[in-house]
């Protein structure tokens, strides 16, 4: 048990009201969309840096346009907790908020409890986690990690019209002075986040609690395959280069590979976009671009599924006539979660009380793009039917008052744990 | 040998010199586009008018838009020959116009060579034989047969923003009078089409005459798969209903079906249209409206081809989770030739010296449509490559020669024919 108890003092009606307020800073015309640099994420900062303040903690927005709100002194590491608060389009109210929202309501139990720790702790609302701008994003994590230069913030532009540097300079942020916001490993002594699962396991097993053990890695490719755009009814079978024909078997393909009893459990993967021309009914598609996504939290197995998609796609169009190209756009490395931090957090599910299961992360997450410069952990809590990236997202309200609980429990003892090791 | 003969007649120069004037009426940014009712389809059929005159053709539209050229006197049945000069969009110079321009080129050369025939002969340019009217192209040669109504016609309209009566109007027609354009059986007493072949069958043999036995039809459906769009990482390959994947084995399955051996040399099956949704890298589609055509000779193998798909479609949606919708737009029956026509074109075949084939068309035509109330026939010329409907669609001037001079023979045999049968 840990020499200190903040569980008590997590309020459910300051948490839902928070919910609440947030999930209306949304395009009403297709909820809940929220995407980094809108007018609806600007508004909704402005709200969230007031609570910030409210809550007496030391306000500010980073060069990079982080929120970040601080108890204790600045300039000496740090132990920090957070999340986001923009959406994908037409995504939910849970992802990512759920986990900002807690790490204030923490920050708040522990002035409410009078407890001071040993180390500063600072709240971060990391700025553009989603997709919102090509190749950079998770934006604000991977600047602090130095993943991202002032360079590549330089050239970018926002899907709204505006330049990436006068996004972030609206946002309160300093385009000039990006590179300080990059911290050395060491600055961070720990960073703890919470987030709802984005998939079913929590749920069917029953349990309120993950404590994830692993973040899967994605890679992205774009593929194009080009046939001849042929009469549809004047080509016999035999003569056809059909496109499409080609980007089904490799569609299916996709789906087995990740499939194959070796790494059913680890691997997943996606053809979520594809395009066809010309997109007529009586005429053989001659060209189609696709996207190809496999992660897995094994690299071995990301790798062979790679060389197996590359593979399948050369076969079938040499076999179709096809011209096929493949571009990888994005090539991680799962995450590995250091097992103090598994520690850490399991103990703290003990605390409160909830039955818990170690898990991998099939999404991505700040926490992972932090993960080179400081040890980090994070807690998933149950969602329902598994459901995200959509309007149906939902968490049960008492499973995110646990999972606060939880969290402030994994701080203290994160906390302790750093006093101890020192 | 046919007792009269006008191959000496058919002038190379003036069929080059029409090809080329009329390849110019086209979209000049996206050639060879000459869509029915676009701008550059009014300023070449105000060309062909006057054509149609300069060749001492008594020239009128009819209230649906068909463009005609008579020789001989009105209200009495006549002899047919023609084509259309409407193309898809980035279609070819050959799809049609050469049928047009044949047609025209023997009514020049029947008047050059001092020959009348026993019936009078209408030159006809139907209006709109490609889709470009959804659901009612091939539009003039159904009118004429009665299959396309005034009420249907009054109810639609052209991709250009403008209701079809008016544009019908526009080309010279009489959008009030469209049902005196049916022609009841015994009306026409033949129709003859010249047409480009669209796909390799004559050129492979190398044989520059294609007498067509049959005229595949065309069976077009509209299928929607739905699933669910969640997180392309957090949902297990288990968990998934990807409407994609679903999409994909249809696909797939359509290739197969119409390629299986017993049916192989006669139908054919295409996926030409797909549109997924979201369409985004990371999520999970959850919808597909795709469009499936099938085609055969064989009207058992275009019934047992439709259900094949239907009972795919069925078994992998329940397999899969995905709520699957399966409408047929569009349902015929392959159109038999004559084969007292089929004879007459290869007598002419033999008068002209050509070495012939039979053959099936896979494609569909205007002589398809005036099937059910007149006898037709049709001749196919070889195209480079089997390719159409598209900009590279090439057919050699040497081969619309030999056709136009085939088709000059059939008429006058036809018309020797039913001389000698009445």
């Amino acid at each position: 048990m840990a020499q200190v108890n903040i569980t008590d003092k997590v309020s459910k009606a300051r948490l839902q009201e928070n919910l609440n307020t947030l999930e209306r800073f949304t395009d009403s015309s297709l909820p809940y969309t929220r995407r980094a640099f809108s007018s609806y994420y600007y508004e909704a900062r402005h709200w969230l840096y007031q609570q910030f303040q409210d809550a007496g903690l030391k306000t500010s927005v980073d060069p990079a346009g982080n929120l970040i709100g601080r108890l204790g002194p600045s300039g000496v590491p740090s132990v920090c907790i957070g999340s986001h608060i923009d959406t994908v389009e037409a995504g939910g109210r849970f992802d990512g908020i759920v986990g900002v929202l807690a790490a204030l309501e923490v920050a708040r139990c522990l002035q409410d409890a009078g407890i001071e720790l040993s180390y500063p702790l600072e709240i971060i609302d990391f700025v553009c986690e989603e997709p919102t701008i090509v190749n950079l994003s998770p934006l604000g994590s991977r600047i602090m990690s130095g993943d991202v230069t002032s360079e590549m913030v330089n050239i970018a532009s926002t899907p709204f019209g505006e330049s990436l540097p006068d996004a972030i300079k609206r946002l309160g942020g300093n385009p000039a002075k990006i590179s300080e916001v990059k911290r050395d490993i060491g600055d961070i002594l720990g960073y703890l986040e919470l987030h709802i699962e984005q998939g079913p396991v929590l749920e069917k097993a029953g349990l309120g609690l993950g404590v994830v053990t692993v973040v899967a890695a994605p890679c992205r490719a774009a593929v194009s395959l080009v046939g001849v755009a042929d009469h549809a009814g004047a080509t016999s079978m035999l003569d056809r280069r059909d496109a499409l024909a080609g980007a089904a078997e490799l569609t299916l393909a996709v789906e087995k590979i990740v499939s194959s009893p070796d790494i059913v459990q680890e691997s997943v993967g996606t053809v979520g976009s594809l395009k066809v021309s010309p997109n007529m009914v009586n005429i053989i598609p001659g060209r189609v671009d696709m996207t190809v996504e496999v992660r897995s939290t094994v690299p071995e197995a990301l790798e062979w599924a790679r060389e197996e998609i590359e593979t399948t796609l050369n076969n079938l169009a040499a076999r179709r006539g096809l011209e096929a190209k493949i571009e990888w756009l994005q090539i991680e490395e799962p995450v590995p979660v250091p097992l103090d931090m598994q520690n850490i957090i399991a103990q703290a599910a003990n605390d409160v009380g909830v039955p818990k299961m170690s898990l991998a992360s099939r999404a991505s997450h700040d926490a992972a793009k932090l993960a080179p410069i400081a040890p980090v952990g994070m807690l998933f809590i149950p969602c329902m039917d598994g459901r995200s990236h959509c309007p149906e997202e939902w968490a049960d309200i008492n499973d995110i008052i646990t999972g606060t609980k939880v969290l402030g429990q994994a701080l203290l003892r994160l906390d302790e744990y750093l006093s101890t090791k020192l």
